[in-house]
């Protein structure tokens, strides 16, 4: 499976570091939106980096869309444990 | 001023206190909707209590709106932090 342009994934690296691929993915002139997914505490970090792009770098965007939901994990020792999940996505106005 | 009974900040309790206050909220017929708001590290735990009152609780719930923002801390050593906030508004369908 190709990996999607228009989506960042939100893990443990600085803030940064994903402003920076947001940024990146949107200076393809025919990407009109871009979508940051995390899960479990990196939503914080989704949050900012949708801020920050929004707010220093890119004013002309909306966070157009927000959603919210629960995906199940597997755990190594058995059984399974929710985690809730955020996409933003990040339109050009 | 009064309290908003249609309002649950979120802050670095457990997860279930939260999900308490939102349906004790639900439990005033006229309530039609309730917002939760939380800033920082605790908008993920606002994430957590949306889910679990809508998975667990109150199946007829719905995510109706979610804003992200940014506030401006005044920093006690001086000088002004950027902290981002996020609402949740819970509806009933």
């Amino acid at each position: 499976m190709l990996k999607d342009p228009n989506i960042v994934y939100i893990g443990r690296k600085p803030v940064m570091s994903y402003v920076l691929a947001v940024i990146t993915s949107f200076n393809s002139p025919d990407t009109k939106d871009v979508t940051v997914k995390a899960r479990g505490r990196s939503m914080t970090t989704a949050v900012d980096v949708a801020e920050v792009v929004k707010r220093r770098f890119m004013k002309d965007l909306k966070a157009s869309k927000i959603t919210i939901g629960t995906e199940e994990l597997q755990q190594e020792e058995g059984g399974t444990r929710n985690v809730s999940t955020m996409e933003i996505m990040l339109t050009r106005d």
